[in-house]
């Protein structure tokens, strides 16, 4: 096992009926607080009402800053910063998906920085600290609710970054199950696959001889996962069915995953982000693509790990004549089964731009430090997704 | 799945090659520490020397409070708080097992605080604060280097007490699988199956309908920590089998795979507790006894999970005649081959005192907050466990 540091302090406060108590949780850190939240959906869920009357109860003042987009940007995030440093505000709350709380943590860094947001993220500046961050999440699939990550994109260069800061873990999240029984089917297909990924990346890639205990947590948080999503496809409104997806995306990404495996890239998602960068297809969409199609492509060389994942997650049997194509194909079927795409042309795409994929996918190679794929491996890869191919 | 919080700030330092970075990891927290140890095995490992130097070359004055007990006593306890108040000791240093790493938790508490320690564990007094411990662990079982809980022995009456409590958390754990080469196989054997027990007890009394994620964990963390112990049985010095079970144990008592789970006691800690008080045999081979013949007796109330374990732990196969009996038999069977003892006799007891047992079972069973045994449910257990009814 490789040499590793894990340190989450988040606080996670999980189930339904909670959220009265986040006055007192956001007392602690503060008397002003920015609301940071994205348009109509938290009002549609009681969640405004609840969060702006707990914290009122509290005697905490709130300074809002709505309108967070899904894809949450730059100028927005700049504008978080200046209300921050004008109202002297204490702590941020934040309220909504992956996109309200990745922006609030920009807003949490900038705001107590002399130097541009944007500056975390081209790794000019490093983020020493950040104001508090109080979040209650609606829509489960980042893990942003329990790490130091977050994504902004700048829409003046078009430049959609990452940046991951220890000073950026939330100090308390409220995950509410029951928030998340109005979202739609692809949505939490979509959503679901996104949370696999960020499990089976490392799981796949990785390089050590010997580690059962990461891969059985990995094992075993993606087997809960995915029999969690066959039943809220049944009845989106199961309440423990939705608590295991929504405490497995904290788990699938809150660093107990991804440490100690040597060589633990994420090829996969550097092969999505230009597929729903260029197409506009869903991040977890993209996933259900490029996870098969990786597959097929390293088969040989991963082997054993696919084989492994075929018994101990999908319960495959050993006499199966190739149990890495079996698992394959079981995966691409149970992927089919909760609607996510594992096709170009399922997806809608007739004809893949396989130089403009590439070209995006050299860039993030770099910049995401995924080592090893030449432009011609990047394009076997895209091509094993294209049924013309098959 | 139930509601529950989850608040595990402590940061885990884990690998080889890392104690040097102790001093930097003390400095943030004061300039005048309390070395908490045993007695030779910290200096026969190095560790006393590699410790002492980084936090000398980080400029920490050191006070030395060494003698802690494999059960650690009040009044060496209580010793300890005297030194710090007397020494304005800012931050304690623990390097040991989990007896030495629990006599430090007591002693930070009881540094901050004017009451006696022992009322923190008579529920007394609360614990609202405790000096900032790190810790140095050299024998993976308990989980105490990444939770807040401690077990402390009041000589006087004879009370060995237990106590949780947040401020308790270490805030760094310097976690070596090289240091835990020399630990002996019968005391791996009976470590590995401590904490083993941690993580079934909850997952067998469960009575959660669907908590597939929280059972994945406890399931893929137990697989990865059998697959450890049979190869650490092989070749003690395996690097990443230790390892594996270092964090493995970490990992089963760090609160996640406790949360969600309603109804999740420990009655075969409560059964445990009498047999190695009595009878001086290890914590762990009190376990590998009680939680067989726990299943025994709770076989029909419990067979769906007994049936889950065989399944996704054991790997055994549907088509079992009996697949609970096939379970419990291939666990025995584990913890035979591992070398901790099954039966009353295996363990050199030959004659079981029932009553003694079941008496102090049953004050533990309220204090231990585990409802639902009669003297006779407790006694009948204990009976599984021994050669003669069998």
């Amino acid at each position: 096992m490789e040499n590793f540091t894990f340190h989450n302090p988040t606080k996670i406060v999980f189930g339904t009926g909670n959220l009265p108590s986040i006055g007192e949780e956001t007392k602690l850190y503060g008397k002003k607080a920015l609301l940071v939240y994205g348009k109509q959906s938290i009002k549609k869920l009681g969640v405004y009402d609840r969060v702006v009357e707990a914290l009122q109860n509290a005697g905490i003042e709130i300074v809002e800053h709505a309108g967070v987009k899904p894809n949450p940007v730059l100028s927005h995030a700049r504008e978080g910063v200046d209300k921050c440093k004008n109202s002297n505000i204490d702590v941020i709350v934040a309220a909504g998906g992956g996109s309200v709380i990745d922006e609030a943590k920009s807003i949490a860094a900038g705001a107590v920085s002399d130097a541009d947001v944007w500056d975390f993220f081209l790794q000019k500046e490093t983020i020493k600290k950040a104001l508090p961050l109080i979040t209650v999440l609606t829509m489960p699939a980042t893990g942003t609710e329990m790490n130091g990550s977050m994504v902004v994109t700048n829409e003046d260069t078009q430049e959609k970054m990452g940046h991951v800061s220890h000073p950026l873990h939330p100090k308390v999240s409220f995950l509410d199950p029951s928030l998340t029984y109005s979202i739609p089917k692809d949505t939490t297909a979509h959503a679901c696959t996104d949370m696999i990924a960020h499990l089976v990346e490392g799981y796949f890639n990785s390089m050590e001889e010997f580690a059962p205990v990461v891969d059985g947590y990995i094992e075993g948080i993606i087997r809960g996962i995915m029999k969690s999503t066959d039943r809220v496809m049944e009845k989106p409104d199961d309440y423990d069915a939705r608590a295991n997806i929504m405490w497995g995306a904290t788990l699938a990404w809150n660093g107990i995953g991804q440490r100690g495996f040597k060589g633990a890239y994420i090829p996969c998602h550097m092969l999505e982000h230009p597929l729903s960068g260029i197409y506009d297809i869903a991040h977890g969409a993209g996933l259900s693509m490029m996870i098969p199609a990786w597959l097929k492509y390293k088969k040989e060389a991963v082997r054993h790990r696919i084989e492994m994942f075929g018994r101990n997650v999908l319960g495959l049997d050993e006499s199966k004549t190739d149990l890495a194509d079996a698992t394959i194909e079981a995966l691409e079927n149970w992927y089919r089964k909760i609607g996510t795409p594992v096709t170009f042309q399922e997806a809608g795409i007739e004809e893949p731009d396989y130089d403009a994929l590439t070209k995006q996918a050299e860039f993030l190679s770099d910049y995401m430090g995924v080592p090893g794929y030449t432009t011609e491996d990047m394009k076997k890869i895209y091509q094993l997704a294209d049924e013309k191919n098959m």
